[in-house]
């Protein structure tokens, strides 16, 4: 893989990476569309990273179709697809660990310890085997984007980072390879997530500042969809994403919902 | 320095990287020397990294001359004395940290809590910042050299690591800036470090193979020097820097010694 970059390097190419866990969905190709837009050859890792689950996590039932995903990299125009093994990205002995410790700390941080340590060092792995000039990361995964960014900026790495926006089904659910647990039950009251996005902004846009106060509203919207459990709800800094009782402006609404069994994650950001 | 870096790079010319944190002596020099063998230009950082050192350590008393340092690199042939200040390496709000996390835990690891995370961060941003192709550590900080070692390995670094033999003065003291902080009383008594080195030397190669047995015998060696006082005394794997109790083949025999108020550290390779 460094190979091909070096090479496209030396011809005075600009190359651009999009890391994902594969299972590609509208979302995915959108990113594509996005590094195929600003650079000239297009490196898409699939890598279903062990390291960012958890031991109750769905490792091992994690989606995968890369007949599928090889096909529609292909015609979307990427022009590498790196698809290593697990065994090739952590070597026997492998105990080199990133923290970005402070954006790291609540919502999916809190769920789930040890998530953010694994994304960020499978990320700079990434960073170091592709050596690319720029990388195309989701912002539904708003807080791995701010930790990513914040690894860039601490550590250096010659990589400029852009966000993309979440592409939504056309009923607003979130696309997500995850998604496809959902029963046709739990798929419709998936919705929640989307609605207490908007209900959140909505109070916000009429005058709201008081935190826990929209926190209490979006938690009784949730409640009363009988297949929801919420995990956590997020209003405060998009930056350092910390939560002051007053609302900053611009801020920050994240949630994460189990619906069924199915864990998913949303947000907005309101201006 | 990047773009310095990068102009190299695309005229073709291979670079070398020298982390130092100054106060040269003959065992900067000789790494230097030995970068530019290996390398067609060469990078001389001049840091002295404030995250290595604990909050009872000699960050403020470290010694320094960078007018001497300058004229000495360039004397050498460096082709660029990097010396970054502090406030453009560790921007507000830095929170990233790399752990190497087995190698780091005895030894120095043991005496200096957070330095070798302090020693991981700093050189993955040097090796972000200068891109080397590859880097010289010294073999004194043996167990420095380990850890890049691993963390090059497990992080991807496209960066080839050289360890270089620890230089003595005549009489056999390792060279360190710290050696200068030593009054010329515990400059002599400052000999037993090179003294236990041999004396374990002497006892492997004499068959003796239990790690306690020669660890006390060292023990009594430096006990006998009344400015002396031990902080470790390791004998075991160069490699995983583990210490079973029957001394394994090659060995490692590391120690560190507070010579009245001054910590300083040396080690040699058992065949």
């Amino acid at each position: 893989m460094r190979q091909r970059s070096r090479s496209w390097r030396g011809a005075g190419l600009t190359i651009g990476l999009v890391p994902t866990m594969g299972f590609f969905h509208q979302g995915h190709l959108s990113l594509m569309d996005q590094a195929i837009k600003l650079s000239q050859r297009v490196v898409v890792s699939l890598f279903v990273n062990p390291t960012q689950f958890g031991p109750s996590e769905d490792l091992d039932k994690y989606p995968r179709n890369e007949d599928r995903d090889i096909r529609l990299a292909e015609e979307r125009g990427v022009h590498c697809l790196f698809m290593p093994r697990p065994e090739d990205i952590y070597t026997p002995g492998h105990q080199t660990w990133i923290e970005v410790t402070e954006v790291s700390k609540g919502l999916c941080g809190r769920s789930r310890p040890g998530h953010f340590r694994g994304v960020a060092t499978i990320v700079a792995k990434l960073f170091n085997i592709v050596e690319p000039d720029m990388a195309v990361f989701g912002e539904k995964d708003f807080q791995q984007l701010q930790i990513i960014r914040t690894m860039v900026r601490d550590l250096n790495f010659p990589v400029k980072i852009y966000g993309h926006p979440i592409v939504r089904e056309d009923d607003g659910l979130a696309m997500s390879s995850r998604n496809t647990y959902l029963s046709p039950e739990e798929r419709s009251q998936a919705l929640c997530l989307n609605q207490a996005v908007g209900l959140a902004r909505e109070l916000v846009l009429e005058g709201c500042r008081q935190r826990s106060e929209i926190e209490k509203k979006v938690r009784d919207l949730i409640a009363s969809y009988p297949l929801a459990r919420v995990d956590y709800i997020f209003i405060g800094d998009p930056e350092t994403l910390k939560e002051p009782e007053t609302v900053p402006s611009p801020a920050l609404i994240a949630l994460a919902v189990h619906i069924g069994s199915t864990r998913l994650i949303d947000n907005g950001l309101i201006p």
